[in-house]
């Protein structure tokens, strides 16, 4: 080693050790100010330092048992919407609308004869093809628990810098989301009301919730899939009514669900599940951050209850799988609600 | 109404009947032509001619519960692959391959303040947003009965000249597909004949299924979820491996299920479903075009079922509901498998 | 020969016989119908039947020496906005808006390592990559002929049923329009009136235009790039006002400009082009049917005229190349104008 | 402010303090880190700490004057290439391919009416409306200095920590970019040696170059455009041919011409640019970053040079406008050269 390279390495570790300090005080003084500032962080998980999908562990071979027991299949709910141009989506802040498009058609393929197979095989076979593209909060669709986090970082402290690269994150994706087969119960907020839908802008409140259950005359258990319904799906194929200042949970709702209660998954039929303006000062959606990032609940938005509403069934079994989108922040899902007998 | 107008409106309706005469003649000549030369046409619905989904129509109240009451909730299966950049589609005619990308990040949320709310809340809050598109015969999906044809027209005879705009079909639309719920069976062929995989280009014959059946002492009822499983799915991760020259079911396979078991819906766990070259000479999709317009049924393809080989699970429910993607010629879904006792 | 297929061979001459004679008078109906409808048909090339270009064929060496002889190379005037998320796009037909991402960050690539470099280069290369995707006619943008046409005709009687695939046309696509150098000329009706803009809904008149011209001190010539301002630019970053009822060219001023002065292509600084509603009763679009359509004359959008109006450049030399996207019916550009001495 | 506020003020204020020392010594320590390790630095612009373009400042009003007057309009060349399905693109890092698709057909808006003015018009005026989506790399284009930085800067010290948000850089974008009017010389490295195409994976020389330009007769000059011709063009529509162990500048070559000569901007024929493996051990794309992050130097790809080279044209006009893609690392463009007299 040469003269030069031993000042260069001494002159190396000095600095080494030098921006291991900062960073350290860096680190520490940052969850400091962070906790004067906020005293909000994202939430460590009971689960374990590896666990990446939060409440969903509540899901286990006994409550899928135990809620599948119960069911009557004579009927079944469909709790999603149609996908189609032009349909309400999250615009604020620029995500891509929902576009789908012809890639093949019979009188096209006859004229480009995509497959080399000529012009009577073409003729003969009418082939159809298509593709999509949308922004993954598009119609019926569970969050991921990486879509709203805090100073940072995600629910169980899984921080962005680390995990997150140009095609999403590498823990918590929506890969990760197990399959749902749970006890869901519908609380029909609106018809608790005698309301069509909820007004413009309408919060929640704890109240509304324990009135709607009580009427309903079912309660809550831990590991439930709870679906607020606003009534806002009626006008779902208007889109601009359907985002315009739309009623939404309020904090105290929220808590009153999982921290009370001890559900799993919260759900509305509505694309902002929140009402804004905010509660909280800091936090534009601060019903997001608190579920997934604080507590690992995850969110399902734009759930169809209108056909549970009207045959007032309250509790099914609630079942479904998301699309694995490796590393997604959410995903597009078509649950279904099975009643209990 | 002068002279000129009166001659001209003459002459429309004499160019009208002659046309009308004409068009009707084409028509019919059309289909004596196609008969004769081809023998080949898409299927009439016994469900009368407003039907949009064929052999879908056996789900009844009944058959769902019949299915339902016999599960053992304990256990559930995941019928779905995930969704990557890089991973296996069908690229022979040009079309998209899957793509996911950021449209919000932490911290390009700071530096872009999108939604207007200042630094200070953006580094708070940590934004995650995330787009996709895909062709619709991407990952684990069904084909509606529109994405092949015969002739120009669909199953239960609509034509594409009526009936396909450009955002899709206005009939038989991925949005008129019903959930699934439905006895499913699982077909080993690989595992009954001893094989991780079946060969490159191996065409599934009527015998191996009853091979395969008989070996798992199950049979196939009306109404089911047949699920052909190749094995190719041990590869599902190199996509190169995956699309090259796969195995496939025959003819005679397909014609075993549908007319003498009646079956609902075929899947298997390739995307080709077919193998190649075509056993038919007109037709570079034989498989297709029989199953889904001549037969009215669906095609699962995708379909991930090495969990319920590696545990022997034959008779399950199937539950699922794919993406109501409106007018879409496919969709993706993610089943899951229940078990029954 | 078997008999049956002797019988059948025989049925299908006679069938052939009849569908050629059938197709024939719907043929010769169908231009009679539509000649007593509508006296509305697609133009014939003065350029012979293989003329996919229109009017473009006017550029000559001949005519680009002319111009580029002329030219004072000191200034140069960028005629093309911004790309950018939110920009003004037509919107009406459920066309998709610009959209821009990244696929590619420095720090999404240290997480990555999307091309399995490892950390420590990761580190050091740092990556930025990106995708877009658009309408054709958005941004600056030049029509090809095929944009719009008549009773299923474009320019030059080619038709959608033989020449349309699904990627687009196979005559007459964007790859087909010449690099462009002509002589061009701004007609600042804005200007003229002492306007900034146009107001809603103002349909430019010949008398506008003559005024324009007048008062410019410059006239048209054969072959020219006639570029329109309506002042409408001045609001571009502001989509919804830049799109809202619009003013645009009247039908007697693109006839002026093409039937009377023989330009080559028309352009303006808006988006719509036209005003609405329509002039005529059968088409909601009459001035990109007459000029694409009947008289092979490609349209220039999104032209940013405000500084050639501001410094009163006139007269220049307009030197663009729109992309070569083959088989489209519109392509973006980035023209230049360089004053004429 | 009660006691507990003034507390957390004050220790929010030293905190504040505490910060700010170690981040000063972490960005100093950076800088040192980094020239000791690595001794490879971002450029910083002789044009002042605001400049975002590098040498495209050399364009000035007597340059473009220069050449402008020095060119004959007869004929004009086309620099670029076609873009369509399956076109060679940049695909090892999972970056998305060329795409073009139908939004209106003729047939297609008779079906679906998207502008709801009813059947007649909809048969009489033939609509057709496409869209793209392509990686900004694709086809003929002009990457911005932003495209490649190192240490996580860009050119003249831009980071991305401040400067790249969720939709690009919002300094040193392809909106940045000025209208190209420069003298270009082509720099025929095939021909000079006699080749047709250079051979796979050839590493351009600095010998190579000066013997090109000796056999052209013509010598390179402070702010010209250098195109260099490897001849890989001759299998441009065949991707896989295309993309394969491309030739590409060694890093010898690249100095040459922006150290030696001063040129402005370097472009290729081909889509790699570079040949590998790289020359430098901790850079996977040397040129690159030499050349955009370190010189200024913007970088032209699969510029179309077969036409100048048949004809012997050496110099010329170089004129040409990127698209203005906001924030963008690169931007397709349709550059023209016209020759000198």
């Amino acid at each position: 080693m040469q003269t030069r390279d031993l000042v260069n390495q001494q002159t190396r570790d000095f600095v080494s050790a030098l921006r291991f300090f900062c960073a350290f005080v860096l680190l520490l003084t940052a969850t400091t100010t962070a906790a004067l500032a906020e005293e909000r962080e994202v939430g460590v998980s009971p689960w374990g330092p590896a666990d990446e999908i939060g409440r969903l562990n509540l899901i286990t071979p006994k409550s899928r048992a135990n809620i599948l027991s119960r069911i009557d299949g004579r009927t079944a709910y469909d709790l999603s919407v149609e996908y189609f141009i032009g349909m309400p989506s999250w615009q604020a802040a620029g995500d891509p609308r929902y576009q789908i498009w012809m890639t093949h058609t019979p009188q096209g393929t006859v004229v480009d004869d995509p497959l080399h197979v000529g012009k009577k095989k073409n003729i003969h076979v009418s082939y159809t093809g298509m593709a999509v593209s949308m922004y993954t909060h598009t119609g019926t669709h569970i969050d991921a628990l990486n879509h709203f986090g805090l100073n940072g970082k995600i629910w169980n402290g899984f921080s962005a810098l680390k995990h997150l690269g140009d095609r999403g994150w590498n823990v918590t994706g929506a890969e990760t989301i197990p399959l749902i087969i749970a006890r869901g119960v519908l609380i029909d907020v609106a018809a608790a009301k005698g309301l069509d839908m909820l007004g413009d802008g309408y919060r929640v409140t704890r109240q509304d919730l324990i009135e709607a259950l009580d009427k309903q005359g079912v309660d809550l258990q831990e590991g439930d899939v709870a679906l607020i319904r606003t009534g806002r799906m009626k006008v779902y194929e208007d889109a601009a009514a359907f985002m315009a200042n739309p009623p939404g949970l309020g904090m105290a709702a929220a808590r009153f669900l999982v921290e009370e209660k001890g559900v799993m998954i919260v759900g509305a039929d509505n694309l902002s599940f929140e009402a804004f303006p905010s509660e909280l000062e800091d936090d534009y959606v601060p019903l997001h951050t608190y579920l997934l990032a604080q507590q690992g609940v995850p969110i399902l938005e734009l759930v169809y209850l209108e056909d549970l509403s009207k045959d007032a069934i309250y509790e099914f079994a609630f079942i479904g799988g998301s699309l694995k989108l490796r590393g997604a922040d959410a995903a597009p899902i078509r649950p279904i609600a099975i009643p209990v007998r």
